[in-house]
């Protein structure tokens, strides 16, 4: 039987505590390498900003390891919520009269039912994710609005069921926190919200001793992904770019430059969002080019 | 049988007339709309930067109209090109020791044979796009090294054939031009350079009277597109967000709120380059989610 | 009698309590409204990154107040140190071959001593100001290598003698820090680092009650001036510019659009720093322009 | 006796010879270095967008040479206008409810009398400058609307008499044009628009034979100063610091290193303007530092 981690009753969230990911929040749960728990999570609408389950933590995990997390099942609730909140959002300044908004989609069979102001109801398949997943940084404690090296408010779809990501750990027992799940985003999350939604989410935990990455890592069975996150735009998918080159470099045996020329033929890159304080792209390369 | 359009002798390049796209420059040849022809183009790497083959006059073409360019076919070469050009590409000053490289692959069935520098061979498969296609400012000769609102130097690669692009019209015949056709290439095009070709393009001319678009637009069998260039890279995505907005309100009956929301759940981006002096981003939207 | 604020032994800096500005430190010592002390700091090159003296509790600070922080004396060391860090600086990337440099130079009678590489001796007038101070975010721990609405490391060189200081309080107390005193500094901060040196400052803390200000400003005897940080930089510039405007019509009757076009022609502009992880930049508007 | 170039008749005004620096426009006089000349200029609000006279040839500028334009004096007519255009502007998207607004402020003894919306007369010390000035790029024609390496609009008030601003010429005769000069004008041109004139410049041509600058330079009676274009604002400033430490090295025998330390010390940096499509900003050396 799976382990479940449950969320804190809404009336006991606390800013301090669970808006931030950061060193000084004691552990709400210890998880072991292997583990497999289900962990329920608010969604980024609730009282508090953005609040995360957590911190967990992860039994062995030492800064300079690698922590893993395999995604194995996001279970959706029966409905979802977007909004437009002015002051956010990656056309605020740029469409007129922004004003708020808040639209509600049921969620049914695997399919979001979203009516238009036109009158239609258009199905969307869902695609849930974890949005905000991360541990503590050496010494900060980072609001979970923001993404980083840390993991964070990352937003990037590609941290789905039957992915891996691997963060950075730089304090004992990683810290680890999650919350924030989408049922679907698109690229770039323009108004700054998907269907927000809370959810229960099944993982495993693993730990890498010594791997000493430098920025989240995604695996999928057909891709190696990269994270990077910063402003402007640019910087962040150079980032991803960098980390991606020097994944092949250590791992798969390519010359740095060569792996750079490469990557300008068959690399993939998403904008994951463009509304947070740190923007965030996700560099990709299929695993057919990798040898074994 | 297709009327074909030469390219110039490579002798008879002149950066004033064959690298920019501008109003100076005569028309080499008039097109009808409704009217196929097939064009030969240079590669970028040729003797003068980036030439375009150009301008052509299109019969009809006003400021105030959109220019559809349907791609048709593009014919590669058995090889092309790829390098590393210090000063240039998105990770300059992002990795150590940049230096001078050049790698040709062999093009052969619609495969690119990559040789690595560890010695595998690696097939990528074929997908060939223009890389600059724009048509004349209303009164500048800008540089066929930069991509704007006349299209340019997108360096994107749903310019491919099967889909449409439009363009706005700033001179009477529009003053079309194009070039830089690239046989693959990754998002971000990150070392600054694709497998660069010279090909062979047919394609098909329209003019839309009074359809007056602010930036390009790509349609697909699937999807409707729009094309923001800026820096920094954010920028480039707003602008092509909110053209897909503007698109959805004007000919799909969306509110334009509504149309933000909604994009943010569903569109698609993509990074086309983060090389050029403007960068370019992709915004997308399925045409199921568009009514008949 | 002052009273004086004493820095920590060295050996007992500790990173999660000396190189942040956050809630969870505990005060090291309490101050009054009105009263004047005396602090020591530590250079930004001590052992742990860029440690403050603090936190110190302000009586009567409450969120949604302003804490005002009148800086009276700067007492300088007899030397100070510049020093390039690869990695670092605003030219990384963009001058070749940079590498590790460190240069000590003396301070007597108010001037820096440079020796040059090309062996001159040039002198700089010392103009002494605090680089890192600020309050406690509201839920962060925030690096003092960052600035920020809650201040940090702004760089900024009007923060001197002469010169009052109002940051926003965000928690009870304020939990105010500084440190990071630099004997001179250019606009920009291009290398990362100016004259580093330990201090020892003087200064008077007032509490402005309500009066809920978003960003640090600066009063000298003839300017008022607003300090945005951001990336990219023309945001560090709009927040500063928006900011003066808010003041000029809150505090002196103008109308805010008016404001916008008459700082169009009368402000002043500084970069403090182009090298930290936001940006810094100070709007200013001389007095004269302000009536009584 | 000292020539006038007169300004066209604004009827005769075409935006693609007089709202570009390219080229491909004839040149509509021939000065001669040493020679001092007069010339009208037309405020930038006039019919067609920031007009500029011009273009001047100037014999023996080839392309790899430096042209020198020493403003000895500007004479200003009796009143300026400033204006906010929506869509246009540092704060567009930042201050609610931005509307068109024009504003004529008198111009007596040196004075702009400026009137306040709170009905306040508030006088401002005149400051002219000239705000487009540059020479024709190697094959593109560029709105006069941007800044660039061939100078253009780079609304940078350290273009003054008394100052000598040097450019890189691309073309035989540099083809020289100017224009947009401005009676006073604040750090950043916040709002797009300074005090707007028509002006009568004197000024004296030289061309130094040889000299490669890569992008324009400004010497005073005081300082050194190099003029860097680009977005975002930060890549402006870091081409201005590294023309900065060019010159440095290559003129007064700086080891590079150490000129970039010692910039972080000294230099001063001005935001020109961060409004137009590229932004400027100016960096500068006191001379007291250089030598003799």
């Amino acid at each position: 039987m799976v382990r479940r981690i449950g969320r804190k009753p809404v009336e006991e969230l606390d800013p301090l505590v669970d808006s931030v990911l950061g060193p000084h929040v004691p552990p709400m749960a210890t998880v072991m390498p292997g583990e497999v728990v289900e962990v329920e999570t608010w969604d980024a609408l609730t009282k508090v900003t953005n609040p995360v389950t957590g911190p967990l933590y992860v039994e062995g995990a030492e800064p300079g390891d690698a922590l893993s997390v395999e995604i194995l099942k996001i279970d959706l609730p029966e409905q979802g919520t977007t909004a437009i909140i002015p002051g956010f959002g990656a056309l605020e300044g740029w469409l007129r009269q922004l004003e708020s908004r808040r639209k509600i989609s049921e969620i049914r069979e695997g399919k979001i039912h979203y009516v238009t102001d036109h009158g239609e109801t258009l199905e969307i398949e869902a695609d849930p994710f974890i949005g905000t997943i991360g541990v503590s940084p050496a010494s900060e404690a980072i609001t979970t609005l923001s993404p980083g090296r840390h993991g964070g408010n990352m937003d990037c779809p590609d941290i789905r069921p039957g992915n891996t990501l691997m963060l950075p750990v730089f304090r004992p027992g990683a810290l680890f926190g999650l919350g924030d799940v989408h049922a679907v985003q698109g690229d770039g999350e323009v108004c700054g919200v998907a269907v927000e939604v809370p959810a229960v989410i099944t993982m495993r935990f693993g730990v890498e001793k010594g791997r000493g990455i430098g920025w989240p890592r995604i695996e999928s069975p057909e891709e190696i992904m990269t994270v990077g996150s910063a402003r402007p735009l640019e910087d962040a998918a150079r980032i991803a770019f960098r980390e991606l080159v020097d994944w092949m470099a250590s791992d798969y045996g390519w010359d740095k430059l060569d792996a750079y020329m490469f990557l300008s033929l068959v690399a993939r890159a998403r904008i994951a969002q463009i509304v947070d304080p740190l923007y965030t792209v996700v560099a990709k390369l299929h695993k057919r080019y990798l040898g074994k």
